[in-house]
């Protein structure tokens, strides 16, 4: 049996004894890239069941059958921390994506702004590079892909207890770990990081923005960072910080 | 003049009144991508006098003149930290480059390590990738592109008072943000962030990182991140905690 573990993210329910179909790309992938065969084993997951160990037990051309063994991990959640973004270029954002993924975030949320010069998001695609990122590196579920909303609209639906923090370009808002560190939420509190366009946001942006009190802006250094360093950056302080890399074990969801 | 400042690394030496020939990508740069005639402005810095004000006094087909007016801001250093990275793919390490350049890093060190792929390292394209991201971030400096070499070598030529902060995928190592706690570097002490090869390192590599006095291993959470990833992260929560994203003002190095 080849030594790396394959992990698939499927929609099916998992237990002992399930027989899971894949066709598609999923099939394409354990058969064609991966050169898996019948007897061979991988790891499945469906965001609620955990993570599952199964073994082919057929395959054809563009279709592969698994049957399910044992769990080989408890369902755990994550940090409850989102992503609120202006899209970038087509290839930019399916990397933003990917990576924000691996840094844990619970879902996606592309903004429309002022200055964001896209008119639409593929939201399948986005979600199709949660998932593989997902499945790399070994979560047990899979980001939220929300609507493409435009800013007023989006913070008019914001749940008010879930804290965002703005990534504020202005170079007068407190150091991120300053604004961490005095943040007395509880652990677990939900969170959101937001990225503003390349552009930047536009003044009357900045202006509603600043009232909002669920809203701390946090400054991210001197030099100017593009949005998706700047998200990554935010994301990887929040963990750091007041998310799960405080925790000793690896393999969390 | 337009309203969006080009910025511009240069070599020469720049004071009041010097005259600056640019020919080759900057000259194309100028005048046709971002369309600017005689008599528009540009900021110039080579890294070693600050930044400067230059207007253009003469273009010509393929090459342009400009003359130095005044320093818009003094020469100032970032903050001491390097990133040693083992190659990833072309794209990917261009990207990466990138993204550690606006994250402040004083030099890039690309290592060989016993699973990493890349027989050799374009250091002039990572000069011209940490360029071009020096010039779009505000920095006054370009990192240094040291020679690509093997771990065992560069370990040994390494520095002895410069930290090494070891992205450790073991899952044993304490949090980052304990860790740099912990650490009681002076301010502006030198540091470099380390992250393996897609593969991870050897058995022999790890023990080898283990008892060198100057590495500091360190846990990046629950979830398996990209070399990439792990590298950005890295250098966003250092500069978050012990670099200079600490300072308040806009326009550092």
């Amino acid at each position: 049996m080849p030594d790396t573990a394959i992990r698939l993210h499927v929609a099916d329910d998992l237990a002992t004894g399930r027989h899971i179909a894949l066709d598609g790309g999923p099939a394409h992938y354990l058969a064609t890239v991966m050169r898996r065969r019948v007897g061979d084993a991988a790891l499945l997951f469906n965001g609620r069941d955990g993570e599952w160990r199964a073994r082919i037990e057929a395959m054809a051309r563009g279709s592969c059958a698994l049957v399910v063994e044992a769990r080989t991990r408890p369902q755990a959640d994550g940090p409850d921390v989102w992503l609120v973004f202006a899209p970038v270029k087509r290839g930019r954002i399916d990397d933003l994506v990917g990576r924000a993924t691996e840094l844990g975030v619970a879902a996606l949320w592309p903004v429309r702004t002022e200055r964001t010069n896209v008119a639409r998001v593929n939201a399948a695609r986005l979600r199709a590079n949660a998932i593989e990122a997902a499945e790399q590196s070994e979560r047990l579920t899979v980001p939220m892909v929300h609507d493409y909303l435009a800013l007023p609209a989006l913070l008019e639906r914001w749940p008010r207890e879930r804290r965002m923090l703005w990534c504020d370009e202005s170079g007068t808002a407190p150091s991120i770990a300053d604004a961490l560190a005095r943040a007395s939420q509880p652990l677990r509190a939900p969170w959101a990081v937001l990225v503003g366009p390349e552009g930047g946001f536009a003044r009357s942006e900045l202006d509603a923005l600043r009232k909002l009190p669920f809203v701390t802006a946090v400054s991210l250094g001197p030099r100017a960072l593009r949005a998706e360093t700047a998200a990554l950056a935010a994301l990887a302080c929040w963990q750091a910080l007041i998310g799960d890399w405080q925790e000793a074990h690896r393999h969390g969801s």
